[in-house]
């Protein structure tokens, strides 16, 4: 199964034959205090800058979200206009309303993925017919009005509702991308094995493509880096051909990039050598930064 | 399916419920030119150091193999000997003859696995009844006279051999382990693939634990500790519950703790936060020590 996500620049094929896909969560004002005040007074500056820092960094696809209060997607949609113009990869917006959807969508060039729905029957009914309007792709995450399945059958089941509506709503099977879920390993020892064994159930009995938020599960522990690294590579190993997750931290972007080789995705290692090839160049020029300083000092 | 190695001290479980197994690498006298001429002149203090400092960094078992030359294993099993008055942990041996065999499997003290066995139906059928006498578990590659299949599907098939022919000699599922054979990835971009889809297929099919040499995949490329990291990440999701690799090399280290929380291993989180602790502790007393020297310095 194939979804085709565009913005205004050239599409992004994700799916099990092609390269592995690094959508960038750094635009997520909930998280960031400083990026949520500048939001919120309708200075979309930072948002331009990471957005682009993401991209340079690997990036193929970028993750946004409302500041909070931004119920409508007032705020929202104004960012997504401004970071269009300085970015042409498609992106996946997080909506929390109807309004939001209906304002976001106005605005989008392009074909965007849709973030913020789960198998809740009546949300689905509500929001598929406005996403299937516009052509777009949705994130449905799986959960229910019940709560999270504990076991990865309770969610393969919540699955199978996401993709019935979706259909039902005359969406493709490539239009819908299914979030396994991922909560904080510290929680419960057994969330990292149920979100694996949820992406291969989905993978193997629907067959639609999966994504995740990846650094979720590190939540509360020491060394987060190491920890979503090697989680990263697990999902990636488990068929995930997307993931919400930091480019901007090296070892993530690395890791991405080896596991997708491992994957058989980066013929005669060529993107890998590449990367490569480019933090010798980044430290040659910080050596020669270095040496610069000390002789003007000097 | 589990399997059960002793050497002088404790038993060591190695299966799908039980905490991942790093078997450390680094007495592999064919791979390091000192430690070969060493042992050539029946000089095994490094053998111990270097055994001691692996299951100091956490292995829980030992992989040793012979330096070149020492077919019948002279060699070989006095450095075994000298080993197990070092380190009380199972060993991992490779023998490459039936003569080295006897004389190891003479030495020994526990259960031992030995390495170096293929689906080459006649050095089956040689080793198996020594291996069994001795109460020895064993290691076959998927790899026969024939080389090693392309297809995850033909490596299945030599497994099915391999365990066929050691039930057949009365030896259990349980003492039997299958290496799914790792190659640079940079000779083929399918390799990678092809390891992963074959453990998965031995654990479904025959339910036998599998192992292999994590390292080999990266030899020939740049960043060689990124892509071991990452696919022995990727291993460990497929449910493979061993490995031969350096736990001197922190990052495989703190991956194996990582991708065995992850598989639901490390209750409470409690071995990562203590690893971590203990890093914490390490890059104090480095930061003591720099600060000592300095003081003598001033």
């Amino acid at each position: 199964m194939q979804t085709v996500l565009t913005g205004t620049g050239e599409p992004v094929t994700i799916g099990p034959s092609h390269a592995f896909v690094v959508i960038g969560e750094r635009l997520n004002p909930s998280l960031r205090p400083a990026l949520a005040a500048e939001m919120a007074a309708g200075d979309f500056s930072r948002v331009n800058t990471d957005g682009l820092a993401q991209v340079e960094a690997g990036a193929r696809m970028l993750d946004i979200s409302a500041p909070p209060g931004d119920e409508k997607g007032v705020l929202l949609s104004q960012a997504v206009q401004t970071l269009q113009q300085a970015v042409d990869v498609p992106l996946c917006i997080s909506i929390t309303s109807l309004d939001a959807l209906h304002n976001v969508l106005a605005v989008y060039e392009g074909k965007p993925l849709v973030n913020g729905l789960t198998g809740d029957r009546s949300l689905l009914d509500a929001f598929l017919p406005v996403i299937a309007d516009h052509g777009a792709a949705f994130v449905g995450m799986c959960t229910d009005e019940n709560g999270i399945p504990e076991e990865p059958t309770g969610r393969l089941s919540v699955a199978h509702v996401i993709v019935d509506r979706a259909i039902a709503h005359g969406l493709s099977g490539g239009d819908v991308m299914l979030d396994p879920v991922v909560m904080p390993i510290g929680a419960r020892r057994s969330v990292g094995h149920t979100t694996l064994d949820t992406i291969r159930l989905i993978r193997g009995e629907l067959g639609v493509n999966t994504l995740c938020g990846a650094t979720n599960i590190s939540i509360g522990l020491p060394n987060r880096r190491t920890l979503n690294a090697a989680f990263l590579a697990m999902l990636i190993a488990q068929g995930m051909p997307a993931a919400i997750t930091n480019p901007l931290d090296d070892t993530i972007r690395m890791t991405a990039l080896a596991a997708d080789m491992f994957m058989g995705h980066d013929e005669n290692s060529e993107r890998w050598l590449i990367a490569n090839r480019r933090g010798a160049d980044l430290e040659a020029r910080r050596l020669e930064r270095q040496e610069a300083r000390r002789k003007r000092q000097s």
